[in-house]
């Protein structure tokens, strides 16, 4: 066994974010992907290195370290208050 | 075994489309999905039926009917000419 990938989804618990993760962080392979859910709404202390990541907006998907926004659900902006 | 699900990736081989494909077309599970990749550029007679589905741009993957678009490579009416 070689070490799996990292796959983060961001969310924030919004329509357009429970699909994406129903439908796509659902659908990866977890022999391959170690799939990590967190809802930035929820854990704050998260949206730096989201950010970091480059993700400007949930639903959104980091693997390898490189942002995929899937479809829009809200601004990261919105989850900082 | 059950029937897999029908996963189609719309691309146009732009670089935010390989990268798209690269990264998340390749991670899905393979052992419940059924992955197609199209080129719309070339497929020019599969951009009705991902219109149907509701893809506005490329890179999209539409997963049980349902689209969802993947950052942003090109709009779809861009790939008509």
């Amino acid at each position: 066994m070689t070490a799996k990938t990292a796959a983060i989804f961001y969310h924030a618990g919004c329509p357009v974010c429970v699909e994406a993760e129903r439908q796509i962080a659902d659908a990866l392979d977890t022999t391959r992907y170690d799939v990590e859910l967190v809802h930035l709404g929820e854990q704050k202390d998260r949206i730096a290195a989201a950010e970091s990541a480059g993700v400007k907006s949930v639903p959104a998907l980091v693997i390898n370290g490189a942002p995929f926004h899937i479809n829009f659900g809200a601004p990261i902006s919105a989850l900082k208050s």
